[in-house]
């Protein structure tokens, strides 16, 4: 069976945005700084239709992440971006521009019905309002063989986390301390969760590449 | 000029410390799952009076880290062993024994007064109740040539933080979520630290060892 799985960059003291977001800023204070490292890759601009871009290790992670990536579930605000325009048009197509950089089917866990929406590069949007156990059927299909991966944010992991759903974790930890913002391993797990480090490396940036598989 | 650390190991989800701490489980549930990679050491064992244990990469990171310190500064609660026998009576000998696995002057901040007390093996606490520079400055005089370590717990490390006196700081990210419990680094810090990665090793017992140097 295809695994359930997630790759999202925090920081060392762990929040995967940082304080004071807002429309304009929807990663916080020193939120981009996480995320330097994706950005400056080949591959995630590729994914993003840019040119130009680093190769190495770093490029190549991504790239077999894109690659074994067949379908994504992320929650309203991931799609509509923080406190973005959905917040005032559930309409809106959200902040992931004509072609948003998926390519692949994306699930929307949200209170809001609404009609897929078909996107230019392969990334459909299909809105779901029956839960996170619906969303993650619904992503299983329609990934085929590949990987479902859960896009964020970090309250999307913990559900997941906390039903015992998730398979393997990739978490890239940046050097750098936000000093607050939004946590990707929140409080609220209640209970411990068995995990066995399968890789770690190390970025020329200074960030560490981990992967976990959760225990069963 | 000697250097300021904390050497601490967290939770993938950077607790270091489980839920439900009381005083029959100092280190809440789970929580023991953190020191696991260190107790198994035969350095950590000698420090603490005992025989056997493992040579090797991690037993010489934690001999290094021992030799390398000359002075503890720590939280009162983890002088007293969480919610311990100083919380009835502020006279008590904390939880450390009468051989104290330090070997070396510790600066316990607090606010009852109270005259130090020497342990056997070199221990001796010293009670510090005008603030975090003091115990620093005082720890400061006591080091000599090495290093000073924050023992904990989280919110002592927050405090030399936010005040900026932190050169070094050493995470050991151990395998498992806990869910919660005590935060190393918490929400409170409201500023962005800038540090760099300095080395990263990996434990056969799937420990990431970290060292970071903050910037100046």
């Amino acid at each position: 069976m295809n695994k359930l799985t997630f790759d999202i960059s925090i920081s060392l003291d762990g929040f995967c945005a940082g304080p004071d977001q807002s429309l304009e800023d929807p990663l916080g204070k020193g939120g981009r700084r996480l995320h330097e490292w994706t950005a400056a890759t080949r591959a995630w601009r590729e994914s993003h239709g840019l040119d130009g871009g680093e190769t190495g290790a770093d490029s190549e992670l991504v790239a077999s992440s894109i690659a074994d990536t067949g379908a994504t579930i992320m929650g309203r605000r991931m799609f509509s971006g923080g406190t973005g325009p959905w917040e005032s048009d559930p309409n809106a197509n959200g902040w992931w521009g004509e072609t948003p950089p998926f390519h692949h089917p994306v699930f929307v866990l949200t209170h809001h019905e609404r009609e897929p929406l078909e996107m230019q590069g392969g990334t459909t949007f299909t809105f779901v309002t029956n839960g996170i156990e619906s969303a993650l059927a619904q992503a299983r299909a329609a990934a085929g063989e590949k990987d479902i991966r859960i896009g964020g944010g970090g309250s999307v992991v913990q559900q997941y986390l906390a039903a015992g759903h998730v398979d393997e974790m990739t978490v890239h930890i940046a050097p750098v301390l936000l000093g607050g913002g939004t946590r990707l391993f929140s409080d609220e797990l209640e209970r411990l969760v068995e995990i066995e480090m399968v890789q770690i490396s190390e970025s020329p940036t200074g960030v560490i590449h981990t992967l976990y598989r959760v225990a069963r």
